[in-house]
């Protein structure tokens, strides 16, 4: 492009974006929220479902103390969603992301199963992060003290070749951060070569651990989903079963603030968490684990049900990318691809540009998820990344958002390349 | 008592524990576990109380996501629990022993307000434990390996001259376990004096905390309940409100398993430990602190209702004092005194009788907590305690446990004086 075109695009867009000001927005895709409409959905389970009927199948009263691990119909409803057996979960509170930091703090002051201390007697402790990621996974790293090596991702999920070096050869290195399925924010979900390169990792750290964060594993948004292949079922063929944590919730399947958070991993790692697990709490809440088994009944309800949020959020996604398509794809100034599912758009700008988008954008009302927020410290080394996240908005507020977004785009591209 | 006297009280017991052990009982009084009737009056809670109505007063979608510290009603509920205000109080999950754990492994892997390092960074950490007392806590420092010091109870409290002179001159002590209202199993309420010497502590370790689990502050048993002065408020004359962190549950108000867990701390404190705790989760359920909210209204709400509890569990109370009264007194073998409150009945039996007295009971189908539960460690020193947890049988069951333990204690005695 020419200097003298982008300055034509430059004017255009100073102009649309005066314009786009003046309106007064106030929106907010700054988080992977759901919105009210696919709440609704499971709206029964705050009326009727319980219905004062408080015994779960084998007898236990909900209402009172005990079962640190969760009433049975709750597991029986999740271990499909993990695809791990009735020995092999743990059903916690309302918090996958609670589960995981309280797994690593406990790692670090008791250690894991077959660690010979705890990760916190080590001069160090390194993770791996795989970027762009979640801000939340690399915020426990950073709250903890935790170092945070980031890996680059491929089409596929993580450079496995730079995973197994970096794990064979560091003993420092205690974790890795995976998002396997519709991963945050790039929507990518690993191909059956990279979870069985996982299941075959060899860490000079006995006591490292996969922190696999099955998040959207049922959150699919065309007929043709993503599959991920099982990484427990992988690992214990390579006898290395211990060497994974899995975690899911029903945060974005009924409540983000009254679900049920999930760990699955193996029989005896799960053994070891209840060991150390039992002098935290007497147990979470059975009530609303019953609620849950009661409104979903099994599995199928549950994939029945995320039919209805696909329907609610599948055209807003359709928005972004039609928004992108048509104004940032002809100039591009930006790449993005089209997920299958999850809850994210991650959108690539050239580098150098996200801070300003992301700038430009609040100037205009419109908040994002802070530029760098994907990358461990903070820190884009690009300063390209944005992650979209488009549920929250009303199709009306997020066509909107995406005029602004789309104008920010454009004016910090044009505001790069003139430099 | 002469040796023939006893010999005969003997022989009459071990024919009454024959009979009673032909009967097959099974019955549980190990917990502090309220009675299905008692859980029956809050069951409105679980089928009308949000009716579909989920947002709170402020606006907030109580089943989205945020609102780390709790919602403003569930807030206003609670407060006057612990006697705190509004920049003073978080409300947690389901379970008060949870904030407790978590505040410690907090404390240990990041440190508390005003501390300069983790309290792991220690050579040791060491906490003064009053005894009897209760076993969760005992059993939190002994898992993450906290050395524990027993602290002797007098009748109004520990004893603060050992107290105040420990924390004063070993700064490897980093905290105190109290029960401060109907202590857990005691059922002693700390004096005046007692709270305003704990206000009053020099410790020399900067990062001292004290655990005020006020976990039975509306838990009366009678029409003169006892008064507990606020902690909070005799350690902000001093001006070491810093020291002092609360907790209290709606555990046994509503449900042991899914009630309102809460900590009541000065509000420089809630800043540190939010800025601390925003990385494990992202909120609790907020949708059970408005079912709260909604059910019991204000604190007169919860005080009526404790009424309630009071008029089913107080009976439970007479019958095992009674039995204890017209059993063990004219015999002298043990001590114990009639709670204003709380859920327990300490029996000190004779020294070296207690382990005895606990597995007769079990041998006849009566499960107590264990002996020595109440000692850090699980070690009575004279072997003579035992929590009597009078509210989950029925008042028959009851009548008919407390024939067991009756028998048994006047067994263990008679086996001890005749050895």
């Amino acid at each position: 492009m020419e200097r003298k075109e982008i300055e034509v695009i430059k004017q255009q867009a100073e102009a649309q974006y005066k314009e786009l000001q003046a309106k007064g927005l106030k929106l907010d895709m700054s988080r992977g929220k759901p919105a009210p409409d696919q709440l609704d959905l499971t709206l029964d389970m705050l009326t009727h479902c319980l219905d004062g009927e408080c015994i779960s199948e084998n007898g236990t009263d909900c209402r009172n103390y005990g079962v640190l691990d969760g009433i049975k119909e709750a597991k029986d409803l999740c271990m499909p969603m993990l695809g791990v057996g009735e020995d092999e979960i743990i059903i916690g509170g309302n918090s996958s992301l609670q589960l995981m930091y309280d797994t690593i703090t406990r790692a670090m002051l008791l250690g894991v199963l077959g660690g010979d201390k705890p990760w916190s007697k080590n001069e160090k402790v390194k993770f791996l992060c795989p970027a762009p990621g979640y801000d939340r996974h690399f915020a426990i790293c950073q709250s903890l003290g935790i170092e945070m090596i980031t890996v680059p991702y491929k089409a596929d999920g993580p450079d496995m070749d730079i995973v197994e070096k970096l794990v064979a050869e560091d003993e420092l290195i205690k974790g890795i951060w995976c998002v396997p399925m519709y991963s945050n924010p790039e929507g990518i979900t690993y191909s059956d070569e990279v979870v069985k390169r996982f299941a075959n990792l060899n860490p000079a750290a006995k006591d490292f651990r996969i922190f696999w964060d099955n998040a959207y594993c049922v959150h699919h948004l065309t007929d043709t989903p993503d599959t991920l292949l099982n990484l427990l079922d992988e690992a214990k063929k390579t006898g290395k079963e211990n060497m994974v944590f899995m975690f899911t919730s029903t945060s974005k399947i009924s409540f983000p603030g009254g679900g049920l958070a999930v760990i699955g991993a193996s029989a005896a790692n799960i053994e070891f968490i209840k060991s150390q697990m039992t002098y935290q709490t007497i147990g979470f809440d059975k009530l609303n684990q019953l609620r849950h088994a009661r409104f979903f009944k099994d599995f199928d309800g549950i994939k029945a049900h995320m039919l209805k949020h696909r329907e609610i959020i599948a055209p807003k996604f359709d928005i972004v990318l039609e928004a992108l398509e048509k104004e940032i794809a002809p100039l591009d100034f930006g790449k993005w691809h089209k997920p299958n599912g999850g809850y994210f758009i991650s959108f690539n700008g050239l580098a150098g540009t996200a801070k300003r988008t992301v700038a430009l954008c609040k100037e205009a009302g419109v908040v994002l998820t802070g530029a760098g927020a994907t990358y461990p410290y903070g820190i884009d080394p690009e300063d390209k990344n944005i992650r979209i996240a488009p549920t929250y908005p009303t199709t009306e507020e997020l066509a909107m958002a995406m005029e602004v977004f789309c104008v920010a785009v454009k004016l910090a591209a044009c505001e790069a390349l003139l430099k």
